[in-house]
């Protein structure tokens, strides 16, 4: 299902002084220069996840004669993010023929056994990394223009001649991040999987730093309100980049809908533009995300800067209520919360607005703004009050969601981070969604992480940590060197794209463990 | 069938003197920007050779707002062999995905209706001018680094995404060449077609006249000796351009095996290399096409310069010879003659050898080498005395080829092109020829060109014209803007390297009608 919004006639206010503001804190890309570390096999398995085995020491590359059909995989020895620069020759007789070959990145080796040509999805397949060169005359430096998200790196000869073979005389990638990992010192502990799961998320959080928040270096690399909010808490135990937060902030606060709103994300090349991408809970997160900015940095400039910004998203989220004071199902894709299919976001939706308004309070409080602050206040409890008495349904204990009276995880998550229910109410909810298993569940690692959130929450600490170590871990256990965009224990080949192959698999949503590890466990 | 011939050890001798000299005489390109004329549509037909059809003004391409799958097509009015800038924009939301295009470049109409993916061919698919291209950031200019023969381009969207479409703002081609069109008067003459026969082929030789004489531009793009030949021969009559011949010919003595042999073609990027490839023929072309240039320059510096290596070929091809003075066969592709499958090229090569020696006497006469044009004398007359005594067969007055007797048209047209046979002879054979049409015929324009040559030499000269008209004007009927590699016109599919999808259709040796015209008919 393709889930797109268009809005040709969006009119768009810029903020020439808070665009100003966002780009002094553009950051400086560190480079890092990385060689493969192997050549492998990638050979497929009964399971869905090939196996990768070492096929020969790197120091024997440039041995290989890639005549017709013949190809090498290198592996990089871990995620990188940047530009590749190949030095190629010809051996033989003279070479009397364009060098024709196809270069594929896989961020994961399963990417590497999937073909192009069975893509079938509805996003563009230009996200499918894979390049198709000539190169007229040997040997020659290739430096890629563009950049690419990848462990894996295959060479295919497609074709050479009768009378010559090509040579990869050396190929490096020169890694790219604003941030460096040696910066952070890791969690300790004799677990070997909670280390790993730190480990996992500062790579897939360091790979997504670049001169935004992207949300994946592979696909979309671009700049969510979503994901940043959850990249942000994980920098701020992290990396601690508050310039890079705060330019990601004024850059969704720089230009917005003529009404005010927020999108749901923006570009910032080739000039920075806004996106016709309009969430209703994406747009609600901007001041969640500033109050934990502002919790972080103590930075009240930006604060009082952006407060209004952050006040106004709440007003354009309240019309979106009924005269029960119920939000109502928006048209086309009006919120995200998680890429379940079917799922009725409505009271999940509810949840947020709850969640939110509590935070912009905070914010009003803190800047003294009282009659805000007493607005939202009221705003809260009104919500609170009608989605219990009008959503909670008796028998279950559970809260149900649209017409249907959809019962799913969402719901009952995000009620619970709301503060809508009492920690012993979570508690029951939480153990009743164990029992009942919803049918509608849980696929992004966004959803999942909100999921944790709240057993923590509600005090139940070790379910949290199996539960991390079921799910993100169920990703290491599968080779994972950055978290996915997309998890589903039970179907390890779900999409919401028509097709995994252009699933990302480093993603900035999925970097929390390092996050809640080192909040809630140390 | 494969003809490729790989010697990898090959001694290469070189001779820096000579190699200088050549260097010297590197023709600055000239410069032309050229943009398309219309935007077209290429529509099959019943006959192999598509109709071309105007879709739209050119001036309406930025009006084309291309979404995936999206093609369109461009005519540049002439064929092009240059350097492509495109100005690519997008429009609607903003660009949310890689523009991800295809394009395809070809010499003919033809070209653009086939699929790359068809190719089956022993030669490299690497020729097929078509590349798969990635632009991450629109707007973008767009620079392609590879030079390209084409009058039609393709501009296929693969997939741009559901919120925007990809716009050609501008498109256009650096052509290239060492010679300008406007230096040429055009021969003069009611009749269109003979008009068109010259215009043709100085398209094709402006064309394929870049830093060294191409033998095609599309593909090869190289100097081989038996089109070089040609191309001198029409060049003298037309661009008057002696540096760059002179060029060529210092390159081919600048570098030869270790037993003096000339190869038959060489390299010039990334550094000059002769290829491996030796063929006997086009070896003893050497002499030939010194003298010719000696005819046409008056440089007696340089032939006495290369007279050596014109000798040397001709003792090599000695060697070639039985105890009967009749030519052995060689083993592999040892000789050129023409692309006809199955084609015997013993006594045609022995017509070579005559035909050369002769030449190669007159550079001896020329330089007061007495004792050398003496042995070249000799040789010549042994070798016509053989070729007279031994395959002359009686019952047809033709010439018969290798051991199953073939009767082809090589060995008749180059005896005749040596002078073994008189006028009288030659027209009967000629005439013979016409009467049994032999199953081995010809492929190329070049031994086509041969063989108007042998016509002309016979004093038939209104046959000459009434083929010239037929064979090269054949290929102006099926729109030819530059003469091709190959053709026939009984099966204009053919090619010698499995698919026409890799054939030239701007080539060198194809040039020849302005030559033709301008010496015998003027």
């Amino acid at each position: 299902m393709a889930e797109v919004s268009i809005d040709l006639n969006m009119v768009r206010v810029t903020n020439e002084d808070f665009v100003k503001k966002a780009e002094a804190c553009v950051p400086e890309l560190l480079k890092t220069v990385v060689r493969p570390v192997a050549i492998v096999d990638i050979v497929k398995t009964e399971d869905i996840y090939p196996k990768v085995q070492k096929a020969d020491d790197i120091e024997n590359l440039s041995s290989y004669h890639l005549a017709k059909g013949d190809r090498i995989c290198l592996d990089f020895g871990d995620h990188q993010v940047g530009y590749v620069t190949l030095k190629l020759n010809s051996v033989g007789s003279p070479q009397d023929s364009p060098a024709f070959f196809r270069l594929k990145f896989g961020e994961i080796a399963k990417e590497m056994t999937e073909d192009s040509k069975d893509y079938d999805g509805w996003i563009s397949r230009g996200w499918i990394q894979e390049e198709f060169i000539h190169i007229d005359v040997l040997p020659a430096e290739l430096k890629l223009p563009r950049r690419y998200a990848f462990r894996y790196m295959e060479i295919e000869a497609i074709d050479t001649s009768l009378k010559w073979q090509m040579v990869v005389e050396d190929v490096y990638c020169t890694s790219v991040s604003s941030v460096r990992m040696e910066d952070v010192k890791p969690v300790e502990s004799d677990d070997e999987m909670i280390r790993k799961l730190d480990r996992v998320s500062l790579r897939t959080l360091h790979n997504c730093m670049q001169s935004v928040f992207e949300d994946g270096p592979k696909r979309d690399r671009r700049l969510w309100l979503g994901d940043l909010r959850l990249q942000a808490l994980a920098n701020y135990e992290t990396f601690h980049n508050m310039d890079l937060v705060k330019r990601c902030l004024y850059l969704f606060a720089g230009q917005t809908k003529d009404n005010g709103q927020v999108s749901a994300c923006l570009f910032t090349e080739p000039k920075f533009i806004v996106d016709d991408t309009l969430l209703l809970d994406y747009s609600m997160f901007f001041g969640a995300t500033l109050l934990d900015y502002y919790e972080a940095s103590g930075d009240r400039e930006t604060l009082e800067d952006l407060s209004k910004c952050a006040y106004r998203q709440m007003e354009i989220a309240g019309e979106q209520f009924d005269e029960k004071h119920l939000m109502k199902n928006g048209e086309g894709f009006w919120g995200f919360i998680d890429w379940t299919d079917g799922l009725n976001k409505q009271t999940a939706m509810q949840g947020v607005y709850i969640y939110c308004a509590k935070k912009v309070q905070k914010i009003a409080e803190i800047l003294g703004d009282t009659e805000k602050a007493e607005e939202l206040k009221k705003e809260a409890e009104e919500k609170t009050a009608a989605v219990r008495k009008y959503l909670l349904d008796e028998k279950t204990g559970l809260f149900v969601s649209g017409e249907e009276k959809q019962i799913n995880y969402a719901s009952q998550v995000w009620l619970i981070l709301a503060g809508a229910v009492s920690i012993e109410e979570g508690r029951a909810m939480l153990d009743k969604l164990d029992e009942l298993k919803p049918e509608k569940g849980m696929v992004s690692p966004y959803m999942n992480h909100h999921y944790v959130e709240a057993l923590l929450m509600c005090g139940k600490k070790d379910q949290a940590m199996d539960y991390m170590k079921y799910y993100w871990g169920g990703m290491i256990n599968h080779g994972a060197d950055t978290f996915w965009e997309l998890y589903n224990p039970e179907n390890p080949a779900e999409s919401p794209y028509g097709s995994s192959i252009v699933n990302s698999y480093c993603h900035a949503w999925s970097c929390t463990p390092t996050y809640l590890l080192r909040k809630y466990f140390n």
